[in-house]
């Protein structure tokens, strides 16, 4: 069953209208924005596998540090992220709780996003193919998450109705205050629940991101698209975007060790089939990266027809990891070009590296993902 | 750039509403309807490339043939099909017209879909890659189509707005007169766009069916299935459906000698991303076969995931072929059960065959390809 279409409408016409509501949310104040030194940082924390909390056992530690070690393990990661990279906002990309060892969803999710609430940083969060499984449905899941303190995440659009999933959502990053990009998005982030698992008769294995959602996609994409190349200021193309959902596309095993950053270290777990969202980035051509988690032992970064597609590596400390390879986060940098008059301008650059749960939360694999001046593909804003 | 959207909207925001024009049409005779003996026969043209008529030369055709050969011989094996099956519809899945070769595109359709315009039968059409290479565009050309007599073409919905393309539409085939379906449509047919050549910057080759066009396919499976599994005589699951459209689907690649009816004679000329197509009528469940044209010397069905793919095999004149290998069509037939009462039910099975262009229209590769009693995958109706 694709969808969810109200039961009493023979044929279910969509109709195109200004939403008064929608419109007057682009004169209230951008709720993510560029900060005053130019830069705007993400942390992306994958695949937590929350449980219980101090009773929880890890997975995969070595020897030494099993009596000790639980879910109290990943949120003292959390903590040491923030504190030592200072992010402007915060992605949980999905598995955020491993549902069968929850007793309490609603407590479970409460404690995993506790040091990000705590933070008074902005977070959001989608849904992995875990989060489901305790007290809580998909849907409820992602209604309790968006009651959360100081998150950005939403259950669904209202363009686009019926959507498949819950947590399909976008946010614009606006530039600098003061500058002249301030009521402008600089950088766009799209979110999108990617299912759990096939619910279709003859195909097995994980869910996917339906035609419903990259409808939505395409449609958010032009729209914003079209506002960024618009009065005042007109750009000459789209603003940058990162996507963030949690199962990776077919796509992500494309790559050999010749042309990524990074590692894999088990195979590629992208559902059976391809239901054409990379194609339908490709398209809409704004989206320079992609960021999953799903798959703990992978966490490299390559380029396909000019998107990143990248892991995170895993996260959580009761989640299969390996012993001795230490858990992982990623930290993604957008960084706007310095005007002529002294001021900011749109976004230059976007690198990423990751940080190691070690004694000095060491960094590596650090990469540029875009940049403005980037000559191949459709790239060349100059 | 993915889809055409009005210029002056911020945001686009969709609507669910009845339309009543649209719930009227229900108590609208039905155009399509199978025939006293439980019969529903498509006759499926496939690359006619028609170009100026008698002045227009074939194409690998042997050498005793060039002389007098021209696209007359396309239109008189249309004649010699209709003659010959007798259909109830006909449809033409794309590169109707060779547009470099024809003149006028207008009268170049015309003399096209003259002999089906003649036989007052009900037909049907979608745009292959070189309908528009001629005097009008794509909009032009499949505009055009829908002026003309005896076609139940379409150029869009009115459902999904934006949507990809020129020919996205879908038609109901109702039941028996006079029998218990006689108001519900028992046979579901799709036609889509399937593109002509990439537009995307990095991606190269053919077109592809967009995620509107996605998006639009699958409400409309599920309010056929809706309304077919409502009263009166509410059904257990949706009606059988039949996709027409003139690009293969990447998923053609699939198979080998091993697990097809024809033959394979040249690569399979789909475009280079796979937008999904495939995935979202396996979603969706209810249609059994895809037909397509574009590659002429490849005539294969096989089936995957419960889908038939099936090709037609080049049927024009003026179009690449293999000399000796005749042009061929492809045949579908649905046949309803016989009630108990004497009357006629719903679609019991669906066979298809090709036709040579020979002295006897030598049929081949006749197959079954839904059951409704047929075990396996998820087609168990019983």
């Amino acid at each position: 069953m694709p969808m969810a279409v109200p039961s009493t409408l023979y044929l279910v016409v969509l109709f195109l209208v200004i939403l008064p509501a929608a419109k007057s949310q682009r004169n209230q104040p951008m709720r993510l924005r560029f900060g005053k030194k130019g830069e705007f940082k993400i942390l992306q924390v994958a695949d937590m596998h929350y449980g219980d909390g101090k009773a929880t056992p890890c997975e995969d530690v070595l020897p030494s540090q099993l009596a000790s070690c639980s879910d109290l393990n990943t949120t003292a990661f959390v903590r040491r992220m923030i504190l030592a990279e200072k992010p402007d906002f915060i992605v949980f990309t999905g598995d955020n709780i491993f549902g069968f060892d929850a007793t309490d969803a609603a407590k479970s999710l409460e404690a995993a996003f506790g040091p990000a609430i705590a933070s008074n940083i902005p977070w959001a969060a989608v849904l992995g193919n875990h989060d489901q499984e305790s007290t809580l449905s998909r849907e409820g899941v992602m209604k309790h998450i968006v009651g959360l303190k100081n998150t950005l995440s939403r259950v669904n659009p209202s363009e686009v109705n019926p959507i498949d999933g819950f947590g399909n959502y976008n946010l614009e990053v606006g530039g600098v205050q003061g500058s002249a990009f301030q009521n402008k998005s600089v950088l766009n982030l799209y979110f999108l629940d990617s299912g759990d698992y096939s619910t279709v008769p003859g195909i097995f294995g994980y869910g996917w991101i339906k035609a419903s959602q990259q409808f939505w996609f395409q449609l958010t994409s032009a729209n914003l698209k079209r506002a960024y190349m618009s009065k005042p200021l007109p750009q000459k193309s789209a603003a940058p975007g990162l996507a963030y959902f949690h199962i990776p596309l077919p796509e992500f095993s494309r790559f050999d060790a010749s042309n990524y950053t990074g590692v894999r270290q088990e195979g590629i777990s992208s559902p059976t089939v391809n239901s054409g969202f990379f194609t339908s980035m490709v398209e809409s051509g704004d989206v320079k990266a992609v960021f999953t988690g799903h798959d703990h032992l992978n966490d490299f970064c390559g380029a396909l027809n000019g998107i990143n597609l990248c892991y995170a590596g895993g996260f959580g400390y009761h989640a299969y990891g390996k012993a001795g390879w230490p858990r992982r986060a990623r930290v993604v940098v957008a960084n706007l070009e310095a005007t002529s008059n002294g001021n900011w301008g749109t976004v230059k650059s976007i690198r990423t590296w990751k940080r190691l749960d070690d004694e000095h939360l060491t960094a590596i694999d650090a990469q540029v993902l875009w940049s403005k001046t980037s000559v191949g593909g459709h790239d060349i804003n100059v």
